[in-house]
Formats: C-alpha cells, sequence, structure tokens
C-alpha cells in the first residue's frame, strides 16, 4: 500500500443542526480528540499520504484541528450544498494534482478503523475502479442496500428504491469508499441531479462505473466504523463505544481496572503494565503512567507524567507539565502543576504545587501552598532534596528551600532557605485564659437582650 | 381538558415494609424529588386540579411533599387498611364536592408521565363512566388482564382467577383510572369484599359499571409508568429510567455529556446548549447551569446559578446560593455558597468562598479561606473588582477588601483594605542556618540512644 | 455437615501470563480481596475445616493471604505443571492425614459460594465416592460435559471428544468437586498421562471410580459460580458481577443507593438501614457505617466507623482509623485518619485531621490543618468539647485545646489553649493605602519598557 499515494477527501461541510451548537459538528470530540481528527488519523493509519477537507462554516478551525495528524492537510470550501458528489468536486484542484487512490470519508464518523480503509484501497490497487465500504445488518430497513451481481458491485439503490427482493438485502452502502485516482474525476463529472431533491449523488458512481465497463466491488466493516454522529445522544454512544474498545485493550495488555466504565481514557493515554487504577479515574490528553502505579478512586490527570512506582490520589489532579519521578506520592486534595515531585517526594494532603521543583524524598506537609503567582508573572519555587515543609506553609516564589532544610509549620516563606537551614515564619502564640468563656457570655447576652 | 374540573387521589397509605426505612415509603426520592410529589407534579401536568393524599403514618409529611406543586393539597387517613377501593373513599368528603373527573393514582409509581393521564381523562371526558391505564407486556403471569369486548373494558380480571384463554391476553391493569365524577361514589360504594381476604377492590368498579351499563374502556403507557417501588432496589431502578430519559433529552436539547451515565441530574436542573457536562457530575436540587459553560468532572452543584462561559472544577462543589457570573472560573477543591463571584473572576484551587461578594475579575488565590463564622454568627465577606488575594490568606469577616486592592500571600486579614491599598497580615520570617541538621542529629541521638 | 472433617485443597500454581503481571494470578482482588482468599472464605462457610494451597511462584504470599480465613493454611509446591491431578497430588501429606471429605478447588474463580461446595459435600456423605460440580449452559461447545447414565456421573468428556449427541449435551464440568476422603489417594494416584499432552487430569477420576463400581455423581451451580478469570478483562468482569450481587443485598437491606451502579463495596463493608448512599462513592476494605447516615456523593471510605446520624462528604475522605461518633459531619475535602470525631462535631471544609480527638460538638473551621508529623513522629492534637477552631489554623501536635475554647482565625497553635481560653497566633495586619496602585502602576512601566 505504501507505494500508492492517496487523496484522502474528508467531507466535513454539513451543518449539524441537530448537535444545536455553535460549533462546527466534526469538531465535537471524542476521548478528547474532535471527531475529524479521528477520521485523519484513521486516513493516515492506512496509509493514507495527503489530506482535504471539504468544509463550510468555521472551515479554518476544521483543518487546523487535523494538521496534527495531517500536516499539510488543505481545505477546500463547499459555498452550495448540492450533494455529497458535488461535496467532493470541491476538491477538484486536488483531486486533478493525480493520486493512485482517491478515499472519500466522512468528517462525523470518528470510529472508523484503517483496517477497512486499507482493505478498500487494497481493491482499488487490484484492478477496481470504485471500492465500497458496506456493513451488514439483520435491520437494514432505511438504508441504502449494495446491490451484487456476479461478485460486482452494480449499484447502491436507496432503501424507498428498492425491489421486494432487494430489500431484504442485508448488505448496505457505509457511505465511505475508494476511487481509483485516474478515473475519479470523470466519473464524478459524469453523475447528474436528475432526481428529486435535485441534488449529485456520490453513489451514483458505482453505477456510473459499472456503464463503462469499470470493476466495482464491495468491502464489509463492523457497523461501528460507520457510525454517523447527528446529535449529542450518538455523541455520547460513540463516546461509549470508543471507552468500551479502549480500556479493554488497556486491560488485556496488563493494566487492572476495579471498574473499567468508571475510567475515562483519551485517545493518546498511555499506562504501563501492572498499574491499577482504581474506580472513577479521568484521564485528559497527555498522560502517560509508567507500570507498577496506583491510579486511587476520584482522579484527574492530564498532560502529566507518572513513573513506576508513584500513588496518585484518591481525589489527585496531576495538570500539565506535571511530572512524579518515581515512587512519588501525591495525595488527596492535591493539584500538580507544571511541577517536578523528585522520586520519593511527599504531597500528600490539601496542597497547590504549581511551577516548581521537589527534590527526592522531600515531604510536603498538608496544606502547602506554593504562591506561584503575584498578580502580575508566575514564578518558580525549589525544594531541595530532603526537605521538610511543615503544613499549612506558604511558600511566596520565587523562593528556594535548600536541600534538607525544615519549614516550620505555618510558616510564610519570602526568602530562600539554605540547605540544612530552619525556616519559621509565623507569629507568636497569645493565650488569654478564661477570654472564651466571656466573649461567649457576651454573645448570649446581646443575643437574648435583642430578643427581650 | 382545562375546562374540567378534577380530583386527583393519591394513594399512599401502604407501609411500605419491604423498604425497610423509618421514612414513609412515597418519601422515598427520585431524581431528588419524593416519589408522591412526582405522581402529583404529573397530575397537575395533566389539567388536574384538586389533590387529595391517601395516608397512613407521616400522613403530614406526605403531605406537605407535594404542596409545592399542589398548593392546597388534603390528606384523609386510612385508619383500618381494607382494599384500595377502601382507600379511595378515604377522601369520600373530597369526591363529594362534585368533580368533573376523579383520577385515582398511586403514590409509589413515580414514573408516570402527563399523558396517560390526559388520555384517561379524554375517555371520561368523551362519555366513558371508568377508564383504566393499563400496559402491554409479552410476560403478562401475575398481571390482572384487561378483559375486553366489543371495544369496551368489561372486567380486569386477576391472574389467577383468568381461564387459560384469558391468560394469553398481554393487555395488563396498571392500577390508575380516571373516573367520571358524577359516578364515583355510587361506583364506590357498590364495591363489596366478599372475597378470600375481605377486602374492598378498587378493580371490582369495572364490572360494576358493565352491570350498570356505564361504558367502560381502558388506554395503554408505557410499562414505565406504571412501575411501582416496592424496595430500595426497585427505588434504584426507577431512577436509573428517570436519569436516562432525562440525559437523552438534555442531549438533545445540545447539552455534551461525555459519559451521560456518569451525571445525576435532578427533578429541575436546567442547562443551556453548548454546556459541556465531563464525566461524573451531580446535580443536587437548584441547579441553573446557562449554555456555553463547562462542568469539569467530578464536580457537585446544588442550588446554584451559573452564567455563560463559566468554568466549574474538576473537584468544585457549588453549594445553594452561589451565583457565578459571566466567565467566572471556580477551580479544584473549591466551595462557594451563598457567594456572588463576579465576571471573569477567578477562584481556582483549595478555597472555601461562603457568605461572600468577589468583584469582576478578581483573583482569589489558593488556599484562601473567607471565615464567615465566629462561632455565633456568620458575616459577610466583600472583595472588589480587580483585587487580588495572595494565597493561602484568611479573610475574617465581616471584612472587605476594595477594588483592586493586593492581599499579600499568607495575609489573616482583620479589617478593611480600602481600594487599591495592599495589606499584608503575616509574620517576618526567621532563618536559622545550620539548625535543621542540628535538629536531625539530636533526634538521630534520640533514636539510637532509645534503641542502646 | 459439621461433623465431617474436610481438606480443601486450593489449586493456585498457574502461572497466569495473560494476566501479565509479577504479582501471582490469585492475588489479584476482588472486592479489596485476593481472589484466592475469596475461594478460602467460601469453603470455610461450607464446613470446611482445613485448607492446602498448591502453589507455584510466589507461595508464601499466597498462603498468607487466605491466613485470615483459615489460620492454619498450609501450602504445597507443585514444582513441575504436570496436569490437574498430579498439582492435587502435591498436597498428597495433607490428603494421608485422612479427611471425610477432600474438596478440590481453585484459586481462580473467586465467584464461588458456599452452597454448591456444601451440596458436593453432602452428596459424598450420602455416598457418592465423587461429586463434581457442574452448570448448565446452552451454548456448552468448548466445555467438557458430564456425562450421565442412569442418574450417575460416568464420564467427563472433553468439546473435542464428545460424540454429536454428547455434543447437545448442556450440563458442563465447573471443575471443582467433593472427593470421599477415604478414596482420595487411591483414586488419584490411578490417574494416567497417556493423553496428547501426557498430562494427569483429575477429571480421569470420575471413570476410575465408576470403573471400581463407586457411585459418582454431579450437583448443579450457577454459572457465575464457576467463572475463572485469566485476565483482567475477566478480572473486572467477575468484580462486576460481586458488586452487583453486593449492592442488591445491601439495598434489599434497607440502604438507599440513589446510583448503585457508582458505589463500589469491599468484602468487608457493613451498611445499617435507612443510609443513604448518593452516587460515586468507594469503601475500601473496613468500613463499618451504622444506620441512618448520609454519605454524600464522591466519598472515600475505609478502615472507618461512622455513627448513627453521621453526615459524610461530599468530597470526603476516612482513612483507617477514623471514628465519626453521633451526628458527626465531616464535609468537602477534608480528610480525617486515625481521629475520633465526637457527636456533633463538625468538620465541614478543607481540612485535614490526623491522630487527633475531636470533643462533643466542636467546630473545627475550614482550612484547619493538624500538624501532626514533625518529620521524625506522629503527634497527638486534642479539641476539647465545644471548642471553636478558627479557619485556616494549624494545631501543632503534640497540643492541646481545652473544652469549649476558642482560637481564632488564621492562628498557629503550638501550645496548650486552658478550658474556656482565647488563642491567638497570627502577625497583626498592616494596610498600605495606594500602594497596590502604585505596584501595578510600576509592573505596567516595567512591561512597556521591556516592550519598547
Amino acid at each position: 500500500m505504501s507505494d500508492r499515494s492517496c487523496l484522502t477527501i474528508i467531507l466535513a461541510a454539513g451543518e449539524g443542526t441537530r448537535m444545536k451548537s455553535a460549533m462546527p459538528k466534526v469538531l465535537h470530540e471524542i476521548a478528547g480528540l474532535p471527531m475529524v481528527a479521528h477520521v485523519a488519523k484513521a486516513a493516515i493509519a492506512a496509509g493514507g499520504t495527503d489530506v482535504a477537507i471539504v468544509v463550510g462554516r468555521g472551515g479554518e478551525a476544521v483543518r487546523k484541528a487535523v494538521t496534527p495528524f495531517a500536516a499539510g492537510a488543505e481545505s477546500f470550501e463547499q459555498v452550495e450544498r448540492l450533494g455529497t458528489a458535488h461535496a467532493v468536486l470541491a476538491a477538484r484542484a486536488a483531486i486533478a494534482r493525480g493520486y493512485d487512490d482517491v478515499l472519500v470519508m466522512f468528517g462525523d464518523t470518528p470510529l472508523i478503523a484503517a483496517a477497512p480503509l486499507a482493505a478498500a484501497r487494497k481493491l482499488v490497487a487490484e484492478g477496481n475502479a470504485v471500492a465500497v465500504i458496506g456493513f451488514r445488518t439483520d435491520v437494514p430497513a432505511g438504508y441504502g442496500r449494495l446491490i451484487e451481481k456476479d461478485g460486482r458491485l452494480v449499484a447502491i439503490r436507496e432503501d424507498k428504491d428498492c425491489s421486494p427482493e432487494e430489500r431484504k438485502i442485508g448488505f448496505c452502502n457505509g457511505g465511505l469508499m475508494a476511487i481509483d485516482g485516474r478515473e475519479a474525476l470523470a466519473l464524478l463529472d459524469a453523475v447528474g441531479n436528475a432526481n428529486a431533491k435535485g441534488e449529485y449523488y456520490l453513489t451514483d458512481i458505482v453505477e456510473i462505473a459499472n456503464a463503462r465497463g469499470l470493476k466495482v466491488t464491495a468491502t464489509e466493516a463492523d457497523y461501528e466504523n460507520l457510525l454517523g454522529i447527528n446529535n449529542r445522544a450518538e455523541l455520547a454512544e460513540a463516546e461509549a463505544i470508543w471507552q468500551k474498545r479502549a480500556r479493554r485493550e488497556t486491560m488485556l495488555s496488563g493494566v487492572t481496572m476495579i471498574a473499567p466504565e468508571t475510567v475515562f481514557l483519551s485517545h493518546d493515554t498511555e499506562i504501563g503494565a501492572d498499574t491499577v487504577i482504581e474506580p472513577n479515574v479521568v484521564f485528559g490528553p497527555g498522560a502517560k503512567i509508567a507500570s507498577g502505579v496506583t491510579v486511587h478512586a476520584f482522579s484527574h490527570i492530564e498532560g502529566a507524567t507518572v513513573a513506576t512506582g508513584s500513588s496518585i490520589g484518591p481525589f489527585a489532579r496531576l495538570r500539565p507539565g506535571a511530572e512524579l519521578q518515581e515512587k512519588a506520592r501525591v495525595g488527596n486534595f492535591v493539584e500538580i502543576k507544571k511541577a517536578v515531585v523528585g522520586p520519593g517526594a511527599k504531597v500528600n494532603h490539601l496542597t497547590y504545587i504549581g511551577d516548581a521543583e521537589i527534590g527526592a524524598g522531600a515531604n510536603i506537609g498538608a496544606g502547602t501552598i506554593t504562591c506561584n503567582y503575584d498578580g502580575y508573572n508566575k514564578h518558580l519555587t525549589r525544594i531541595g532534596a530532603g526537605a521538610f515543609i511543615g503544613s499549612n506553609s506558604a511558600l511566596v516564589a520565587p523562593v528556594s528551600v535548600g536541600d534538607n532544610a525544615y519549614v516550620a509549620s505555618g510558616s510564610v516563606i519570602t526568602e530562600n532557605v539554605p540547605d540544612d537551614g530552619l525556616a519559621f515564619g509565623r507569629a507568636r502564640q497569645e493565650t488569654k485564659p478564661g477570654r472564651a468563656k466571656a466573649l461567649r457570655e457576651r454573645y448570649a447576652a446581646i443575643k437574648s437582650k435583642s430578643r427581650g
């Protein structure tokens, strides 16, 4: 496959009005990635080389969404909406450059895998002018049927146009197809609009190609691959299917999920073997978890790297730039942002660590806050190896606490603490015997007066 | 329908012993609302005017539970339990006032919708003396069958009394019915108790009405509408059905739910289009979320109002009286109670804001606590527009921080800060070089001694 | 049953390579308990007396895992892997001691209940030499069939060896069996290895016993009981089945679970009637919750005791040693570890309480931290009855705050506060009018310069 050039045309101009959204439909996400990017990713994985997107409103945003996977993606605006063949021809300039294969996909079928795309392209490589991707179902009513004869695909027939015999066919049109790049423009240009809606239908090229004596065929994919998303309930169903697949793969690779149905992965989540994920864990994009990690319940991890033997949560949040080194521990109600937590260091309770470096084996007490923002700029906090930060301390950045240094509980640290140094930054306690009682009695008196 | 008066009688006197609860069964909640209130709400939505509840123990609490939907609801105590017809007659005084329709419902069928109630009332308006609400099932065994003849309902036959032919009938009694108000008392009074249990069965009025030459009919509802709750497993099943319905409606209205099965709505939750709800979000009663809001994972929102463009969570809790204005941000491990967060203001980390007003664009640092309670009273904290509250500060209410004022990190603020003012309330740091090392060595010495 | 001695042999030597784990397969957990411990627990519940485990790698850890349920459990190493009969004979020394019954079980079938084990032992007590536990299925392909004749079990036939007639049999081998202890060794020693793989199969003893004129029979169990775990997806499925069973039992006993599918119980969780569990609650091992408690959403409870009328969460974490007394309240973002929270005491917001005693009715303000660790040792904090701890205070242990004492907000408390005493430990505020404005302008100037 790799020696054949391929233009993937992704149709993404649909209004998607049933989404009821200000955002173009194909930008709605599955597993933290826009639908249209899933589609482009599959095309590239199937050996696709170039990507053209046919867009309507929000076109540039749509194009940008696929560039992480298809750097040179082009977009073509479909100004009028005159049918799928018309949409494909919006990319005429790209098709005209000449490709071995032209792959037509839809921006709203995010669960498409690479395999059926590769299969369709292989059929074109083997001499078919068109290879349509279909699916089989026991309840085909409503779908276009793939009409085969002598091993060839002779037509795609809309449900309403089917004969009683054809209506029984369970092999249905999935919409996607691969076309021989040398024939593509001629076939598309031959599509007419002499039909009820006056539209140019891409499916017509099957009959046109047959009429020209070209070979046409179909390949089968699982229905899920072809699931089109039209409203947010369907979006959620596709997300559910994606998650189920990904969780299963993750478990079979050696990761324990106590309740997989409560763990949400992103499109790029990486988790090593013998890691245990407790219930209710959400992975945003960019999480890389090594093996032998325990992710306790109610953890939220995004853009973070976690090394072997670490323990996270429950109720922990790792934000982008968090890096936990070997055997680090991040406990409950703790937020880590853009910070390195050194090997064996502990940040166990009610703490915010932002823009910081914490050395090996340091112990960060409960309620510690790195004051990284002064209202104008963000500043760095450095905590040395073996340092001890007493509970409820505030570290006012930029500031550094040296190796094996000790910060007393309840301190506000505004100046650097040297290695092995001890720092206090708290007021001395004053105690007034009996005063609480007096206060209580005074309040009681006021209350009784205000009632009296 | 609106021109016909209607008395809805809700039977709610059952002991509900299988609930194993000290609370009356019909007060157990679905979507944050007692079952019996769901029932009353449906009756009112179907054009009901007056509500009478037949109660046993805990009667006044039951009556109160429906008053938000049926202000003038009356309760009638059923002292002895002698069957459903006997229960309905506990409300004799109300029936006797004269209504066009009498609607008999059960307090433990919380999923009943307005439509089948309205349909039954329409059938009465069209000349039927009784209109029973039934459901169809493929496995009718155990249910009373609706025996129809020449388009009329002639009897409700208990499963054990059915002929082999009748046993095949899949149209079953749902228990609810509308009765012509002019006939109701006469029909109910004609019910006898000459049966094995010696009880007065409401279902008998079907045959009685037929015997009197009155027209009787049945209308069909989905089974879910008629689901009766007898134990807490069934309560959870009804909750699941309710949630599934509500989530689907919410998604179709333009709200994204990444994992709808993990989002819990209340009976009165309002969410605008293009709002995104991440996994694991719980809405308690009284949440109003505008459009274009992002509710991140692990958020808990109750009695709170959230304006367009706001962002909540992950791990945020909005309690009653929280009001987030446009583009406000409330982040992780933050609790907001009875407080306004102004437009664009940020409360991002580990903070408690209670009884407060935060101005537009103010920035509240990590670990900030409004000390709103002095052990006797709650007091107000006012933070001005553009103010900056340094991390780990305590604001001891009543106190106000002016517009564009600045509070240094780690401060305890007990006095007002003027507009543009700067306030410190923290001790100066003292640093003792080498002292941490000395301390460490001393501890090590003690330990080695205690071992020695 | 109780008068018969029983040796339970648990086969647990399998490599479990599909788990892709450094840990022996049978130590992977269901409901917080290793699979092999579930198996031992069921055997003991069925009246088992002694337990022998046949182990491979990690043998001692496996033996230890069952000792909480079977104190004197012995382990026997199976050095070579030559089939199930060979594995059972690894425990020859134990069998040779002489037992009434020998029960053969597998370490990787964690959902086995006591009932089918007891049923099989009863069949042996009634004169059968062997009683095999089987299950019925509509899709038996792949399973060994239980071949019965004249009410006796005559053979266990592998799927591939079945005649077309036998292939239709839906009664399949579950692997477990009870053997008459007087016959066990003789039967096991008679098993040969003249088969394709050259292994000694335990199932062969059925035909051997029949050949010797001994009675052999089978008893039926639900399929779930016999579910063997081979990879982590199957582990998750077994966990799901366990949880579903346990949640249902819990609800039927009078506990409300709004969304049972989001509540995770441990093998030893105890919850009293009329307790309400909101969505998303995780119980680790050792949780004892009384009746009439409310556990709000997003709570994590492990090794903790909670008395009647208490309220927990949302977002609360109770760790081992937490003891909430009557009507105590623990609120959001609060962690309690090894601490007593007295009757009616409140710890409502953003607090860490570790190694502490809180008296009746005390009020712990938001953001309070017990500084229980000084880097060397853990120390105790005592808070008296009726005491008030102002928000954002740090209590540096060892320290005690007396009954009805009052700690001002934002204090660092390092010395004891007497009963009725008032303590301050915070700096006095300094306010500089206009200084924030000046600061802002200075920053703006720097920024404009750096751009210029």
